[in-house]
């Protein structure tokens, strides 16, 4: 099969479609999630912070075009993944920014979304950048794995003026073992929508 | 505001956009995740068995354009609903079928893909209808909130040599409460995708 | 039925056996793992925090006996209810504290265990004046069912040394709906258990 | 540390008191909750099928005192396990039955609760012998990780005219991971309950 070949309109790629090695991964029905909570549609400027191996910004680039997606990255395995994935999927509106937020950040174009998978504990300055260049009535999603992270997305957006909404995603799914079909847990994660007043 | 307003690419209309009165609902974050495994896209006919409100219906009409998407629904008042919601965001490739499924499916033409949020009991009859007119390739999504569901989907799938593959879904969402957010629960859904050979 | 009825020496009395008007009641499998993650034995003092209906003061009573349990509760009607629910499970070794924490702590025996299911907006000046008085390797166990609890609660216990953990129960019960049964989720509820040094 | 050391009431033995080499083994919450619907009592007959570990039976046995409680598993392996576990833990009412149910259950004494962890694809002829033998308003107490253990299970229990209940649970821990700490789920369990009449 030619894994590129993802004709479908709506988000939810198959994660064995990107070439991951050992970079984390958004799975992904938590990517559909994420994506619906941000809100893409054409001509949009994402951001992608913590992009590992670039699964939220391919399938957000995918949707945005005529925008284009900044995938912010600081680990240099994972900025080659980003790039080789999007080269799988014909991508040319993904542009892979090497560096770590919020100083990678510095000069990029004004974001209508703002997407943050991973902050490597630098969340709350993350945010405060994100705050002054997101564009009136922007979105900015953030996907906690811990409940520091989401404690600091929640107080940021409430303390900032910002509409604020969070689902929590328990999900399983149905894995063949040996003769049966067993259902094998994803690690629970927080999905954080911060809306800008416009 | 306007709610049939709704701009964006990625599905995830909010559950108050829609007109309901005591009509069942498929909630955003669950219909998100139910269109993902439909994978949906242009040109597409979609039965949406069990329509509800329609809006499973509405999400994914907006999605296959110039497709269509058929709305099959047994009760007058929910059938009056889809076609209201449908108006409200400016639809024109959605229609309304009157009936219970299966008898209603007949003379329909055949879909790509199936939806079935809701079966009145009939689901077996329903897949097996179903199984006959789907093209090569298609995919039907079953949302199951009982165990009967679940286990008559994957049976059938199984038993036919679909692509079986599942997901159960236990999602919380943060609600106000006084001073401080709560988490909420939504009611656990199982969603079975099934995929037809080629 | 006779519902003081309950011959079991395992946690998790149904619901229904309480009283509990429009009181919060801790939910029969929350109470289940809450008490698990307590850790009780005989001759323990207990304090309930925020006792609401006495459900899970009422379930600790019955384990630690001849130890005995403090509930604490700021509620008049709720206080009330714990009085006629001890009543009924023939229980004299539970004591209703009026009064709310951490002012109504003032006075009572050193405890071995605590429990807060409720807290008022006061975590924080609970759990420090829980801290004080506490018995070496005690525990504590708060039911936390919004982030700001569990922030609250994970910080304190990181703070002061104590061994951390948490568990998250996301739960759902399957409950007759006409012919089917469906089923039908609780609030997520995150349970967090501070073991105090030796 | 002594890992027989458990001196608690409340059942809840942490999972890493147990050796498991790579046998299954009942997660703690999972053990608390099914030991809950299970209703253990002093002097009750318990089988505990598919013993695995015997986390469940030894949690049990130390609950129903002096009844006692067979743990029949067909590995060997696991046998062995069970039998240095519940001597670690000093009790003298657990007898492991080695062999596969429903053959391994002739000449048993009648049971007042059976649990089954595990069926090895026997489940609906486990649970048509077990009713056979099992006392009036005795208990069944189903652990389900696949859909079909869990329709067979609701299958039977409906068809034979027990109470039937069940509750799903999706939970996960806090672990620490890094400087952070990271929600880690553990696969999803229906829990049946069926009620057999008095």
């Amino acid at each position: 099969m030619n894994r590129s070949d993802w004709p479908f309109l709506t988000p939810g790629i198959p994660d064995f479609y990107f070439t991951r090695d050992r970079v984390p991964l958004t799975k992904e029905e938590i990517r559909v999630l994420t994506l619906a909570k941000a809100r893409l549609g054409p001509g949009m400027t994402v951001y992608d912070i913590g992009s590992g191996t670039g699964s939220l910004a391919i399938e957000a680039a995918r949707l945005v075009g005529p925008g284009q997606v900044l995938a912010i990255e600081v680990n240099p395995v994972a900025c080659s993944l980003i790039t080789e994935n999007a080269r799988r999927f014909g991508l040319n509106n993904l542009q892979v920014v090497a560096g770590a937020a919020p100083a990678a950040l510095a000069g990029l174009p004004a974001p209508e979304r703002v997407l943050i998978g991973g902050s490597g504990g630098h969340l709350a300055a993350i945010l405060a950048t994100c705050h002054e260049v997101l564009l009136p009535g922007g979105v900015m999603v953030i996907n906690a794995v811990t409940p520091a992270t989401l404690s600091t997305a929640l107080n940021f957006g409430q303390g900032r003026g910002y509409q604020v909404a969070a689902v929590s995603a328990s999900l399983a799914r149905l894995e063949p073992a040996g003769q049966a079909h067993i259902w094998r847990a994803l690690n629970p994660v927080q999905i954080i929508q911060l809306i800008k007043e416009k």
